[in-house]
């Protein structure tokens, strides 16, 4: 009647249950670096458009090491060797994988370390980590990496048809209240299968991977790239601009130190790889540092960066503007002299309130990776081959939209 | 204080509660006729690849109506002018709108009143009704019709985005457990609206349109289509056939008597529109008439008889295969000949345990209807032309599988 | 990258997926005696009340064996002992304990085959497939009859707190659309141990213990107590009894064969025991025998048979009143005497349609079985002692209610 | 073909959708110190244990008033007046009936502001807004204060039955994960009606309610009172205490400007009645000021200050014992010995680091309000009297738990 004691259960409202497979698992989450994940909202502002998208980094990659857990029991019932501590090992993986995560995700990413892509913040904390547990993360990195021999390892964590793609989608869906949005995660795994050390998916298992691949493409239209979601982060990513033009000028800026210590000083790659401080500051910095600020930040002297602040804080958003073709320079400029005029700002600063860019989506590439497919008869087909259904080959096309955001008032 | 007395409550799994929004509604719901329906499964022989598939016509019929009073309530208070007996008149056309179905729906259509399909079914026990409840169905005979001025009426009871539609991809969704089928059908709802008397959806409501399309795609072949489905359904069919063929040789035949009535007498489109007799016989027909004698046919002196029923009843199923292309000849006759000699019969009755045939889909029909999408701006396309998405495109061929059924033993 | 053939997946619209864990269960499954629960209801006549209770005795017993299945899991991750084989047999044992229901499963227990209750013949059923299984059921049947010397693995089949009613609970909840009745079914088998070869739930899932007993009690008087329930299932009871006696007479009756033999002998322990053909024809009944039979004997000439037929058919119940205590004979006898005055017939034959008795229900019995708390301190409670809460007392008080039906017409 | 621009849809990942259903209701949450409640977690640290239970009082109180239109056109459909703008002011009255929370809610209340309970200053709230909305809300408030002639609309509001309950107890057993909390909203409200102005369930609708009350005692101690939370609230209490405690010796703290606003001065409510420097200050605060700070003070150079701010980020929560008796004093400070010793603090600064008070839970209280069953032949009885199951009573009983916070080390 023994109870490990680090065999936790967590209440998951996606899934129900979730068990601590392993004690280090437990140690790792018990871990006040990650424990910063709690404040890292996992759809950063999509809130202000979907109310209910308040879930965190820390559920969802408690989620995604679950769902890996459950694909290395299904592969193992069907004969694929999978030891212990690769098990153990690939959980961690994908538990840490987006350790390397800051505030409002990716957003900010860029603009609080330049240059360094989350997933290489990630690795960094991996290996910091590896050093604190005396060695036991040295296969969930290789995993990471790719350069754990059993390469199928590594397609569960990344890939077309990873883990974390399976927990994202059906959490951000369950969140944001888009059920369309919904998989059959469970039957994606229950049809996972290896074949030369690569992941397949069982040829009972193609419609539901067709479903995935378009619920994620209407996941994409509908949540993450949503106009006013869009609108909002870009107004975001212009308050931080904004503020580090200031710090840049030595002009005071209320912060909590960690945020301070971005502001006031240039990160790029070089820094970030030369010394440690930068990401110590960084492991003390989520979503609330952010929010805190711009909330103090609606009283600043700075006319700019108060405007800015007090539409978000009061979801004031801009008005946005989406087309399937760039905005010609004429227009653009139009707005801006509109806006310097209406606010009494240089053509120049109109730029924080008029922009234009674009965003894109490809729910299914080709080209760089294969989602398979195993036939009875074993042989091995990729899904634009072996859908009869006309469709994938429409989901392989790039997609791109132009927005100009604009600031009425 | 007063609850009139008919305003009753149902309990509904998918929907959570269904209320009955007109008197007239809960006198046809309690009258005999429509109590059948709580015999008649929506989904056939769907229960034995999915067990779950146990709902019935009842349930899909107070479903699409209840769905329909939404939808009229929506449009409502969008400023289209409905009245009330418009309301309850639609409600009342999608009620009865299955009225029509035999023993196990689709599958035996044509084979127990030969040349008439369900839907004309369906209008004469409207007729029927309407002289009974002292003409208060005209109006819902109207929109089923077509015949009603204000056409959207119809589109809400028959069209390519129809509350039968919308109910039954749902509804047979939640009771498969294929919960990739889910559709946000009160999105949708919420997004109609009405220009130039026809129903429309607005923009925003476009990706659950594609949504839908696509769901109804994958409901097809992970269900309706299934192949154990086909197979068994095939079975069924000749099953009925065999039966037949034996009263005409006035071979003794355990059946209830309204069954009897259609297994020794020729119903066709003359008989059925010449007495009432076959439609009264029909208003007594349920799926238990036709399993019970399929159970008591399992021990009849004729093999060929008895070997089908005992497959069916034990679910033993035939073989099925599936292709892109029609099966050559030479390869059926090859099957037949092989199961002549396994079962000592001859090569006509061989056609009973070998049958090849086609099935087909086309989730999205852009030629003889459209689905519209209104834009803000209030220009009115026809989803596949407002989609950017190159997808709707491919929805629209029509894809055709052949198979071909045999019984191994 | 083998898949073991027999190694299925049901989709389930309760739990998602349903393994079926061993080869055995894949061949009890398929065997026709177990098919046939395929056309048994879970619930009998409770869908004239809640439709969406379609749901078969099939779906159940294969839900409580994936449920036995998980704790099977869960007590051996908690280091209890047990071999593959009597985690075999106890998934054996739970998929088939509910074989000897018939038709209307509750209902007419006792009216088929008198005295005889469906535990026993489920274990004759139990007996007569060993000898088909070649012995492969020995363990099963033991651990069925509490005669294995782990007594846990009886209670997982048959206990206050078994798989049975884990998964009818939330089975028929789901189904019923009566979602109060839901049970944290998850939480409850997470927090299964095993203490001094007893069954036990470990303190921090007391609340769900709790509440699944209320859960139990309101789904009882809500659902399987429902007053319109138990009014149409007494009208059941009356036809069959009237058709019975009919048969004593020696009248005519429509009826499959199997369904004739219960009707035209009588049936006892002693002729269950003494030949197969009991059982034999046991085999090859189901609702749809019943329902086919009811329909015909709408029109038969005994007008008592005929009228109670046609009010089951078209659901025209007899009114129902409840009471706390028993009708007084007085009442009952003028309600008979205004019946034999309006339809015509004897003051005897007035007992088919005016009829008293009473239904009881009790969620919790101390006396006879205890659900066990264990402390963490290691120390184990009953519930009603381990609650402070002063609410598992009231449940254990046996709750009586006196029915009164009548028909008005 | 005109929708109003008001009247917006939110995706509600409870209920699916939810309409907004008056304009001034869209105006209200549209205002910058209603959207401050989108930076309010509903159920303040409960997190740290249930990680799903991030959603906030903005989702709270949007559910709530949607309930409440519901409930609204339930009641009109049954015959009881409502005028159009007594339904508005309803919603709005539910709708601002929280905005008095501050940050972390009830854990902080009377902290902040001393001595004024949220209600008040929600009601300060209501009065400012009115007006700003120049006189549109006073019909709401006197909804809100119970001055309302129709009393059953304050019922609404508040009441052992209101819609606020109803919210936040399928709100919370949603995002926290525990299931079984979950309670019939839809049957509840569809069961409501008024008799001599006082709200009313229909007899029909009691197993229900008996669900309601039971689902909510287990909210309490599985959720709300779960003493993990207890004991992260208490840790978060302390911190508050000691940053005033530093502030009124005038040691520095990191802090915004509203937050040492409220450290530095004494807000009782004499302050918040003369002058609107309180609120508006209030209007500015909300979770993330505090977490911010105490991420910032895990650095602060009072020992104590800093050590409870660690323990709170990185959730290293004291140790919580609980029992049904208060725990004797020398139990308490020995404890208090043990620790100041261990931390080398004095005995008085120990009570910061062990503590010892009660929690309650009473979820029915006949006393001060009842809930009122309404019969089918009119009669009224309160639902301790109408239940024949013994249960209610037992609710009524007040449970008191006390609890023992300590920490470590």
């Amino acid at each position: 009647m023994n109870i490990p004691n680090k065999k936790k259960i967590i209440n998951d409202p996606v899934y129900g249950f979730v068990n601590i497979p392993f004690e280090l698992i437990y140690d790792l989450i018990e871990h006040s670096w990650f424990q910063r994940l709690r404040r890292i909202k996992q759809l950063g502002l999509s809130y202000l458009v979907y109310p209910g998208a308040q879930h965190t980094r820390f559920q969802h990659v408690i989620g995604a090491m679950s769902l890996t857990f459950q694909a290395v029991e299904i592969l193992k019932s069907k004969g694929i060797e999978i030891t212990n501590h690769e098990a153990e090992s690939v959980c961690a993986a994908i538990l840490l994988h987006d350790m390397g995560h800051g505030p409002f995700s990716h957003t900010l990413e860029g603009l609080i370390i330049e240059e360094v892509p989350h997933e290489e913040i990630s690795l960094r904390f991996m290996e910091l980590l590896n050093e604190q547990f005396e060695g036991k993360l040295t296969t969930a990195i290789e995993i990471f990496t790719n350069k754990y021999p059993k390469k199928f390892l590594h397609q569960l964590v990344s890939s077309q048809l990873d883990m974390d793609r399976l927990d994202y989608l059906r959490r951000d869906s369950f969140y944001s209240g888009v059920q369309e949005g919904t998989i059959g995660h469970d039957r994606i795994i229950n049809m996972l299968n290896v074949v030369n050390d690569e992941l397949v998916i069982e040829e009972k298992g193609i419609y539901s991977v067709e479903k995935f691949l378009i619920a994620r493409r209407l996941m994409y239209w509908q949540v993450y790239l949503h106009k006013t979601v869009v609108a909002a982060e870009q107004l975001l990513i212009k308050i931080i601009e904004r503020a580090k033009f200031l710090a840049l000028q030595k002009e005071e800026l209320f912060a909590t130190p960690a945020l301070h210590y971005f502001l006031f000083n240039k990160i790029d790659k070089k820094t970030f790889y030369n010394s440690n401080e930068a990401i110590e500051n960084y492991a003390l910095l989520d979503d609330d540092d952010i929010f805190t600020s711009i909330k103090v930040w609606c009283n600043h002297q700075d006319k700019i960066l108060s405007t800015l602040c007090n539409m978000l804080r009061n979801r004031k958003l801009p008005k946005i503007v989406l087309q399937n073709v760039p905005f010609d320079k004429t227009t653009v400029e139009s707005y801006k002299f509109m806006v310097a005029d209406n606010l009494e700002i240089t053509m120049d600063e109109a730029n924080y309130f008029v922009y234009t860019d674009s965003v894109q989506n490809k729910a299914y590439s080709a080209n760089n990776f294969h989602i398979n497919i195993l036939f009875k008869n074993g042989q091995v087909f990729d899904i634009a081959e072996a859908s009869d259904q006309y469709n994938i080959d429409s989901l392989t096309k790039l997609v791109t939209k132009y927005f100009l955001c604009f600031v009425r008032e």
